[in-house]
């Protein structure tokens, strides 16, 4: 692909923003003079959030999602990962409750041999991020600067940090216009934003984990879908290997939710326990990671890889590795107490026996984020020792006066409030439920580079 | 109407957007909020740009436009003209090509015994307005501040000026916000913001005439007919007596484009001469006015009553009255070569003998404003003496080398473009046209206050 060549015709974005009112598609130059203009400062907010809402309401061609993709990926720095032997591949989640799956991921699958270069995001709402679980590593830091990031991929193979200043500042501008604009809800706009940081990690290969149900961004499938197509084929079209798959999150993922409870259960499943759901995601997950680097010549055959690299400890150590590279504290891998712990623990009871048929998975998410674990806006600070342990999932039974689920909390006026969420969230009925909702819904391979 | 009470839950502009974006109806308290937040300036351009193309993609209901008007129209003073006795009533146009029928309905309408506060815009674009033509008028003073325009509406019945800071300040706001950002087009915005200044003049009863055709900003019929029930409907919530005339803007009204020309034209029509269609829609607009300020009991006999008033001279005497009490030099009117003369006429030829069958009204507009008569921009400063006397006008009969339009010009750069479109602007052929355009293409009443 080229890069933009000088306009014949001014640009006035006004024109733009009538283009994209009109349901008209865009030239891929008219893209790229838009995000750039906004990104150097030269046309206003106001004209970008009008054309956002355009942008929402009439959507947008795959050829604009793309041209739009690259644009903000162009904004900033592209990592160069060249002078790195080795494929790189990353796996990118659109989040959910308990959705841990990359403190797992990224060392099992360098341990495979892959380069991660992870670069993740914090949670907000009822949704958890990465970086707020590693920091609940004592002494973890998601802030490396791009060379010190590099330089711990280069020793152990897979490296975990926070977006920097450098990669993509037209994401950053325009998400924080978009957050403010009720912009957020559009999968265009959506899938720029996550193609446009992922790509900028210099990677060959990228597995989208793309979340449905009740506790997920996309709560319907065919949305969940939708997205997932867009961003298969903007991957696609770039030149990336690109596979998604769209995952259940109408309960949460592993028993636990929760900064430190989470890191604690990717240490169990790097140990080769922790609850099944959870690891068999991974496996999915790792095995195509492991296909689309080339490591296997099939996903179950990079699943069993992965699986071999959990038994034989290496996933373990590997994450040890990098927990060290990047200041934390290795010895929280031996010794799980040495993490962040709640003063205060509350089990929520079932008032019946039966079996649980649904778990609102949102609340969770709601309730844990009460608690302190998460945050409703940008800028509150979040608690790393509270949260929750699930011990019922949908499908299992309870008997009445059984724990359902244990708060870890830190502040009484909190735990009212979360109880009463978690009671509500519990559906409980005499019968089992007819189905558990599978673990992966549908896999979306895309045209494997056709699109130009 | 009640003011708006204080609100129970915070108002946040990003709720008001989502809303509209997803095609709800918003609750008057909410327009309120959102209009009255911004004038003050406690919400940014960005949100409100967001919240406009939402309104545009999605539209308004009849009860969210009026309280949107009703919301501008008290962001800022509402004239309270109770102390002068007589019925207020005014007209008001969107705009077209050699549109001036407001320099004679004022005064003849005075004359009659009405009170017309009107108060108007500039011209942009191809479009002409009441201001720049007054000030064609050496001395006449558009800037009255309002004491002065309420003591020369007193003293003579009628007064003419340009929209003062006090007027629907949020309406100021808002259409610059809208010009900017692609959101002008949109007949809920468009009839938020001429209600709102036009029921701010304290009126009773207001005509309404609105354009449709080449020249016109609304070129189909249809979405001239929308925008005029919507705009008779708002007025009519608010209780004032509306009514709007679809009038033809296939062809420029009457046979003179640009500011002192078009002052001739109506001085002419004033003296009891001047081109028939202008003259015909100035007694059929000036007929309503009479009816809804209750001086005739049908609008025909308005219209003769407005017949009289010229053949009597009234009209043109009470002109003279307001160019006086405004500062300008009335023996313009005994003597038009007092108006700014243009130095240079150049005529354009036919090439051929035939029928005019089509005038494209906008491109006649487009070269007036070419000569220096109109604006491109806001910012452009304009030349009261040129612009176009039109000979021969759609249906008319012309012989080969017979002139079809003489231009007036200052500047020799500007005038071969301006020729260039005129050539091209007028269509021959050898047959008559099967019709004219007629002068109204319909009348819209509307329910007459049973809306609520």
């Amino acid at each position: 692909m080229s890069q933009s060549s000088p306009s014949l015709v001014p640009f006035r974005a006004v024109d733009a923003i009538r283009k994209k009112r009109d349901g008209h598609e865009h030239a891929r130059q008219e893209i790229e003079q838009l995000v750039s203009a906004y990104t150097r400062g030269q046309i206003p907010d106001y004209q970008v959030a009008a054309w956002l809402m355009a942008v929402v309401l009439k959507g947008m061609t795959r050829a604009e999602t793309a041209a739009l993709t690259e644009a903000m990926l162009r904004s900033g720095e592209v990592l160069d990962l060249s002078s790195l032997p080795g494929v790189k591949v990353d796996k990118h989640s659109t989040g959910g409750v308990g959705d841990k799956t990359s403190l797992v991921l990224a060392p099992v699958a360098a341990a495979g041999g892959l380069l991660v270069p992870m670069i993740s995001g914090r949670g907000l709402g009822h949704t958890g991020g990465t970086l707020d679980k590693l920091e609940a590593i004592p002494g973890f830091n998601v802030n490396l600067a791009l060379p010190d990031f590099l330089r711990v991929l280069r020793q152990c193979g897979c490296a975990m940090i926070g977006q920097t200043a450098e990669i993509a500042p037209a994401d950053k501008k325009l998400y924080a216009l978009r957050d403010v604009t009720a912009t957020v809800e559009s999968p265009y706009l959506i899938c720029a934003s996550i193609m446009s940081k992922k790509l900028a990690e210099g990677i060959d290969g990228l597995v989208l984990d793309v979340k449905t149900g009740g506790g997920a961004f996309m709560k319907n499938q065919e949305d969940a879908a939708f997205l997932a197509e867009l961003m298969v084929e903007t991957g696609q079209r770039m030149g990336k290997k690109v596979v998604a798959l769209l995952t259940d999150m109408d309960q949460p993922l592993g028993r636990k939710v929760g900064n430190a409870l989470e890191v604690e259960e990717c240490v169990e499943v790097l140990r080769g326990v922790g609850p099944d759901d959870l690891r068999q995601l991974c496996l999915e997950l790792c095995g195509w990671m492991f296909l689309l680097g080339g490591r296997t010549k099939s996903k179950d055959e990079g699943s069993k890889l992965a699986a071999n690299l959990i038994a034989s400890g290496r996933g373990l150590e590997k994450f040890r590795e990098m927990v060290k590279l990047q200041g934390g504290d290795e010895q929280v891998l031996d010794d799980l107490a040495r993490l962040p712990q709640a003063r205060h623990k509350a089990e929520v009871l079932s008032p019946r026996e039966g079996f649980i048929i649904a778990i609102q998975c949102e609340q969770i998410g709601v309730a844990s984020m009460m608690l302190g674990g998460g945050r409703e806006k940008k800028e509150d600070s979040i608690d790393p020792a509270v949260g929750l342990v699930l011990h019922k999932k949908v499908g299992e039974r309870v008997a009445r006066g059984e724990p359902l689920c244990t708060i870890h909390y830190n502040s009484e006026t909190r735990v009212t409030a979360a109880r009463r969420i978690i009671e509500a969230g519990y559906q409980i009925a005499d019968q089992s439920p007819s189905s558990v909702p599978p673990l992966v819904h549908g896999l979306i391979c895309g045209t494997e580079n056709e699109g130009s």
